[in-house]
């Protein structure tokens, strides 16, 4: 089956999908985007997404290309024509196209909005979890605003890049006091040697993650201690579990940084029992 | 006359020039770009453009989608076919179209080459100069690498926003020290009471403007004294001239920096000095 996508208010077959060269996106990285987890042909926490979305929006000053209500209707179509299952859908807002200049485009300027979604293997997400994964550390050099969801990703892409040259998964930024902010696209987590699950409090610095939102729900459902502060790489190291968390991965157990084995190198009961609570926490919808 | 941009090894109608919604430029700002001033038809500085272009691909381990040799013949193909004497002419790679995955893209992805060329009206850029322009500052909260001319542009919009609407054409990012580092898409200047020229050294936390290299050439060649050091907001204030430098406005008299009026008020001598003198030293190519 040929995928489809959503380009303004077109769906067009996915090998010509195009947006014009002069798309600020494009130009400027002038644009926010979410994905959401798509289970069973269902979308998890759209809800909560799409409540980002519109506080990324605002954040940039940037006009909504369509009610929240309307883009329901497109994340549900575009999952439907490409017929996921299990699997993400992407969508993306960016501030429209107009002759380069950096200053915002005239007002009036549509933004441009973009939705795709493609199946995953779950089974295969499975084993890569009960395996668990490497990560590596890199500095943090992004811009400050980070807690924004901005198509800005080229640290990111970067730092995903070392990580995959050294065999890893996933690269957490550190900061410059040597505790690690989040991944490039994911959040960070360790469970001390105590049992609290730790991770760092989503004010400045990082992204609050979805999936972080719901996992912090799912810990205290089950009576965990959660301590909402930075970690350093070394307490990282010298942790009873880590793992992260991202609405593609759900919880993923991480066995090593920066090559130096956690625990006993393999994925920890607190990791697994919170992968496998999660879907019975977020919200699911039709 | 209807414009034409160069997009990917064809000539295609501006308004129909698009890019594949999954090109990394879009998804990731995964890509790089050069500006050149175009002057009774012919390229400004050329050269250097190219030169720097080839740095930032290098930096980012980007492929250049052409030997730049060919990319000579595209530039001015594409300044030809739009009729542009004097303008700029724009040129975007990007790390090419590829399934979403922050990593780079499988080995052999072809990089993205995006060519487009526009008229400028000389004498509205002169009568600007001729009136000076006013800026503002604002902290710099961009990322590290802005010593590479990514597309990853986002705090540069916000900033050039944030200047529109103070009335100023330009914003000046200021470090932690309160030094302006640079403005959003030109290098930042001052002449001292004593006369000298002063502006931040190219090594960090700034992008090594071709404009500027050829501005420090014209003042060595008029015997002026060069400072290559940081100044502060209230230095700049305090100077007898104040101006910036950019491909699309050579030399542009500043005349006020956060409402306060430089020197008294007009464009220095040495600023349109500079400004006249500068096509006589830049490397014009047809």
């Amino acid at each position: 089956m040929s995928r489809v996508a959503y380009v303004n208010g077109r769906y067009v077959p996915h090998g010509r999908a195009c947006v014009h060269i002069e798309d600020r996106g494009y130009q400027f990285s002038d644009g926010v985007y979410e994905v959401c987890e798509v289970r069973g042909g269902m979308l998890v926490d759209e809800r909560r997404h799409l409540e980002r979305l519109a506080r990324s929006l605002k954040e940039l000053r940037l006009e909504s290309p369509m009610p929240l209500s309307s883009m329901r209707i497109v994340l549900r179509e575009t999952v439907a024509r490409n017929r996921v299952r299990d699997g993400i859908v992407y969508l993306q807002v960016t501030r429209g196209v107009a002759r380069r200049d950096h200053a915002f485009p005239p007002a009036g300027t549509k933004p441009a909005f973009v939705v795709t979604a493609r199946s995953m293997d779950r089974a295969k997400q499975d084993v890569a979890a009960a395996g668990g994964v490497s990560v590596i550390t890199v500095p943090d050099n992004r811009w400050e605003r980070v807690d924004i969801k901005t198509v800005s990703l080229l640290p990111n892409v970067m730092a995903r890049q070392a990580a995959r040259e050294q065999g890893a998964r996933e690269a957490w930024f550190v900061d410059g006091d040597g505790r690690v902010t989040e991944g490039s696209s994911s959040n960070a987590w360790i469970v001390t040697k105590q049992g609290s699950i730790v991770t760092r409090p989503a004010e400045r610095g990082i992204l609050k993650g979805i999936t972080r939102t719901v996992v912090l729900d799912v810990a205290a459902k089950q009576g965990l201690r959660v301590e909402e502060r930075p970690f350093s790489v070394e307490e990282a190291q010298a942790a009873a579990e880590a793992f992260l968390t991202a609405a593609s991965q759900i919880v993923m157990p991480v066995i090593a940084v920066n090559g130096r084995r956690i625990g006993d190198g393999k994925p920890g009961p607190v990791a697994r029992e919170l992968r496998a609570r999660f879907h019975k926490i977020a919200e699911i919808t039709l």
